[in-house]
């Protein structure tokens, strides 16, 4: 989701997936996962309902089948909804029929009310070609206000380009390829033994492999986040012991686990730990923040990183390294196995 | 899975997905619907106590780690499940340890209590140099019919290539690009309108769009699957409008409805209707078959198509025509619109 965020350059995205997800609870805390990434809402209503995240949409294509004509339609829904007023202009035709019926709607539904119309919204079709002819349209009858909000199988890399294009969108509605993470919808994480407690003593433990990346980091760590204190930027992650302290008042020599000879001394940094305890014995002694403060908490990590780390193609690898004393241990284990 | 089970030829593929799944019911209903595909079983245990699909597995590489050596480990699984004892091989070193360790145990803990043992997985490494190098071992060690088990990110394509490079698999355990159908996660099917009731007349509805695939097929429909008498092949499924049918003695024109000129007439033909009632006026009068009906009915469907058309990449397209009397209503609102 923040890759879209990201993309649309200020532009909002709201979270459009929950009849493509993986389930019902892929759908509820697929919309909070993309809230926190920085979308605007979602359509998914009970994640509103249990989170508190705000549940945007317009119509579905039913709602414009469903009467005679599209004009009666857009009407019905001006009455229901006048506040919020969203138009799905796509049902027949979006510049012979579905804008202009939004328009002559919103001149005689909305505006003898006082009302200004929230939208329209273009579902298929040339999104760059259709979203500007709409906006020229919508413009010469006095609605510049009226916002149009684009879906259609998006994902970043088509946000990305239909903005060079020049599309005329202000929101985008973001389905199948959010919730499912279709450009990578593995997430990779497992949990592995790290070390292993006998007689009072903590034993750090291994699991070794021909493939690196399957190679375990053993016994109990602790991790911390390294911030330039110029530029405010996140310079790598650090694993240590858990008994570890970083002493920010001196260089440190970050190294790099893989290719130990790729050494790098910071000076004038910050180092900060990024876990806390969540449970303590079996006890949760942990309170979760409020959604928005952990949307904001994303946001400003994000910021952190360098543009280089965060384009879509062939990023930058962001580096996470092992301490000395870490590495030491790790050395070790995998002398005594391979 | 079923992709995955055609790729193995025969071996069987077991569903590891559970812990890479989507949510919960992603991994339970996945875990489902890799069965009927074609999986041998699943590691998803509440998968196999709500639907009765055979539950199996291995150990973790943390039981391995727990003890104080490979070794030591394996001798305790093996006195725990000696009827069905597979050793983890590869958290330490596969040919060096791994396989000498589980050839002892299997000596020492299973061959004095007449049970031969049942195999090793090895799940890190080059899979195809592992597995030939490990089955001359087992071999050698008097252990033919103890069988390899593979797994580490596999899919269709990897199971093809380790295969044609001779790999000794016999079973594969496959997880999280069959879980969350890597290749494909995004599942297209949506509800649309197709007609509306009004004054007890039934009206066709269309929905348009410059996207041809957006475009739905108006009225109530029924789908028919045209089977060639001689090959038991099928030939095409066929859309006709709820109260058409087919009559089998006749030849019958087929025609694809984007591309209107191509034709196809059929003879010797066997047309079976594919809908059956699930709903009726609210109350479900449909009684699934047992899951094991599910998953054969599966493999005779796949068995009936051209192996043009399995092809996992480029495939030959599986046509989906339109009777005449369905696309001259979807022409007639078409014509309306565009």
């Amino acid at each position: 989701a923040n890759r879209m965020v990201r993309a649309a350059q200020g532009r909002g995205i709201m979270e459009f997936g929950a009849r493509r997800a993986q389930g019902y609870d892929g759908a509820i805390y697929g919309a909070r996962a993309a809230y926190i990434g920085g979308c605007i809402g979602t359509s998914c209503t009970i994640a509103g309902q249990k989170f508190g995240i705000p549940v945007m949409g317009t119509m579905a294509h039913s709602w414009v089948q469903m009467f005679q004509t599209e004009e009666e339609a857009f009407r019905a829904y001006a009455r229901a909804y006048p506040e919020n007023c969203v138009l799905l202009v796509d049902t027949y035709n979006v510049l012979k029929s579905g804008i202009p019926n939004a328009i002559k709607v919103f001149k005689e539904e909305l505006l003898p009310r006082g009302i200004r119309p929230a939208g329209v919204r273009i579902d298929s079709g040339d999104i760059t070609y259709l979203s500007k002819e709409a906006r020229k349209m919508l413009d010469d009858a006095g609605f510049r206000d009226c916002k149009i909000v684009a879906s259609n199988s998006l994902d970043e890399f088509i946000i990305r380009d239909i903005l060079i294009q020049g599309a005329q969108i202000d929101v985008f509605g973001i389905g199948e390829r959010l919730i499912t993470s279709r450009s990578e919808p593995v997430f990779g994480g497992v949990y592995k033994l790290a070390a292993v407690e006998e007689n009072n003593e903590i034993i750090p433990k291994i699991k070794v492999s021909e493939n690196v990346a399957k190679i375990t980091n053993p016994d109990f760590k602790r991790v911390w986040r390294f911030y330039d204190r110029e530029s405010g930027k996140a310079i790598a992650d650090l694993l240590t012991t858990s008994h570890e302290t970083i002493d920010e008042s001196k260089p440190y020599e970050l190294f790099d686990p893989e290719h130990t000879w790729k050494r790098k001394t910071v000076r004038n940094f910050h180092a900060r730990k990024l876990l806390t305890k969540i449970f303590d014995k079996g006890t949760c002694v942990y309170e979760s923040p409020k959604l928005k403060d952990i949307q904001r908490y994303c946001q400003e990590q994000v910021d952190t990183l360098w543009d280089e780390v965060k384009r879509f193609k062939n990023p930058h690898k962001y580096y996470v390294d092992l301490s000395k004393r870490l590495w030491n241990i790790k050395y070790e284990l995998l002398k005594k196995y391979v």
